[in-house]
């Protein structure tokens, strides 16, 4: 891992990046619902959608401007997603990208769209026409944090990180936005996050390390089983720090890949920290599996069991519901293999409860903020880890009366 | 279907099986946990077991017991699942045959064992050694309804079913009871169920009778997403009609296996009525599906997402969570082709929302006691439906301290 440095400012800690986010009408009670992230020079564009077969007019309109390489802004909503209005839907978004490239005098293929909320409703447009202009007035070096609240729903927190890191020997900023709590899932959830970086990089490789910053973080959470038709994390490097070029596989491009899932994995383990009514977030590490595959559908068993979350809500330590979890999983499993731990505090030895686990110590260790389970299938060498948070009544409360 | 006429009674309905069900001191508060259900004379035995990899002690023994084809008793305790108990747990498990088999005075091999509750912790045997012979005393043909609440863990009511149908010109009576409530789900649950026919049939077509029924039954529900280590359904044909012995695929096993499917359904639908914390039942039924496994992973994804799970508990039509789920299937899903109905209210047509469907009228739909889903993805033939329950508040609160 190269050494990076955490710092303040969001996304717009990245030199030559300004963002806004307002209130444009769509969420009552005068919340921001609008968001902008702009470059001011154009700049390598990658981006990853969900793998939902449904996906929003926006993601639609995206993949279509995405195809030239480059963008300059990201024009998002929030409270409506755009999602299921056919037609109308896919004109709605692509009018969004035209009226913020009108307003910032760029072609129309380099602003990308994204909207996140409720399913199935045309977007109220009189309202985010007389808004964006307002939006894009509203840019500003110092913006990453009300773009941040602009993208959110349910998420009580707005999300933003950013940190250096030397490529090349060059010092290199990359920051970024996220929003989540619902439907966080593996595979991409409803789960908006917008990146930059100010280094010189090639589309592909831009791309590249997205796909694999993507799937060592978003990819790796899970808040309640559901994928979203509306995922998307997009990236830009905008090349102001004037690096020579990284391409793929050349020199600096590793040190950038996990610079960028560094500054990912911290984005999403704060959409899990703050999933629907969670109180503790949750890392599951799975090892001795026979193939990554069964790690990570191991891993993934647990964290997205019912019982196994009801159970953390608790501080319950009842692990037979992690050790019914890891069966049902579909992965390669010895029951007297298997070992289990809740943090330090060895539960489960040979498949059944080692002797000397203390109940008190197990339930000492679930009373933690943060709770690791680790699993040893004693099978192999494959190992996978999977974030999750607890799942209390008020997940159920918020979800019982959302349309 | 043949004609069948619904009977009182449940499993002691059926000529020679008598039944009981008594506290033996597994559970707090004197609750019945323990259940025994008889047949005078040896029956054919067949059964059906959790597909989970880590499976309890008693399957474990059951499974040895069953290679004879023949059984004559079913002895199950409920509070302790005697699961992940190691060595122990099996010889725990093959006591509990001996000292029933002893006190019946049969074989032991012809005893087959079930057990529900926590996993992880031993049998009390000292109590459990003390309660068999009484448990053997109170045997009786009205024995059903304390045989059932013998089997309840978190179930709110007791749940028995018995019918009778005309197979070959004679009158055959099938019964059963069951128990379900928690980590109710495709492919079993903890979930058991044990039926009984006076038919005469060949054991390897009532196994064969038997998967076919659980699989259109039992593997049909979803409460809660999980699998459990002790899912165990046992069936018993003891002969008793008289009838000319039924062989596989002759002449009146297409009658016996529908009916004994009618009665596994009927037992289904009370266990997922009784889904802990669940106020409706809900049918998802998926039609137009390009294969039969596409039809079934949707409808699956629909009856298990969390968020689709919620909005029915607060009756809010959020359409837009069933179209997500769908897309996040692995169905193959055509955005412009898929239909959705609530009850007879169409909502969806060409993916988007049907001009002229009515809010009110779908919340109608979803205030029944009984919600149907109906879902057209307009792409072939295939359907298939899986029943489930809503996810309220109640069902985290009962998850939440449990062991």
């Amino acid at each position: 891992m190269p050494e990076v440095e955490w710092l303040e400012g969001g996304v717009t800690a990245v030199p030559g990046i300004l963002a806004a986010g307002i209130h444009g009408g769509i969420k009552a009670g005068g919340k921001p619902d609008l968001a902008l992230v702009y470059s001011s020079v154009p700049a390598a564009a990658a981006a990853v959608f969900t793998t939902n077969r449904i996906q929003g007019a926006p993601i639609k309109v995206s993949r279509e401007h995405l195809k030239g390489g480059a963008a300059q802004a990201i024009v998002a909503s929030s409270g409506n997603a755009n999602v299921a209005t056919g037609e109308q839907g896919v004109e709605d978004a692509l009018e969004m990208a035209q009226l913020v490239a009108a307003a910032l005098r760029i072609p129309v293929g380099r602003v990308l769209v994204a909207s996140t909320g409720i399913i199935g409703q045309p977007l109220p447009m009189e309202k985010i026409r007389a808004a964006l202009p307002k939006l894009v007035k509203a840019l500003s070096p110092q913006g990453s944090r009300h773009a941040a609240e602009g993208i959110m729903t349910t998420d009580p927190h707005p999300k933003e990180a950013a940190l250096r890191v030397e490529i090349g020997g060059r010092p290199i900023t990359l920051g970024g936005i996220a929003k989540g709590a619902g439907m966080v899932h593996p595979r991409m959830a409803t789960m908006l996050c917008f990146l930059a970086t100010d280094l010189a990089i090639a589309q592909d490789a831009l791309q590249a390390a997205l796909r694999r910053a993507v799937a060592g973080s978003f990819n790796r959470i899970s808040v309640d089983g559901d994928r979203s038709t509306s995922d998307t994390v997009f990236a830009l490097a905008n090349g102001l720090a004037e690096n020579r070029p990284v391409r793929r596989g050349g020199r600096g491009f590793r040190a950038f890949q996990q610079a960028l899932e560094t500054l990912a994995q911290r984005l999403a383990l704060m959409l899990v920290r703050d999933g629907e009514g969670a109180t503790r977030i949750v890392e599951v590490q799975v090892r001795g599996a026979r193939s990554r595959r069964d790690a990570e559908v191991a891993a993934r068993a647990i964290a997205n069991s019912l019982l196994v979350k009801t159970a953390l809500a608790g501080e319950d330590p009842n692990w037979g519901r992690v050790i019914a979890a890891l069966g049902a999983s579909g992965a390669a499993v010895e029951e007297d293999r298997v070992a289990l731990w809740f943090g330090d505090e060895q539960v489960v030895a040979g498949g059944r409860l080692r002797e000397g686990a203390l109940r008190e110590r197990m339930k000492a260790e679930l009373a933690k903020k943060e709770v690791l389970i680790q699993v040893d299938l004693g099978l192999g060498h494959a190992r996978d880890r999977i974030w999750t948070c607890d799942l209390t009544e008020e997940y159920v409360k918020i979800n019982t009366r959302y349309s």
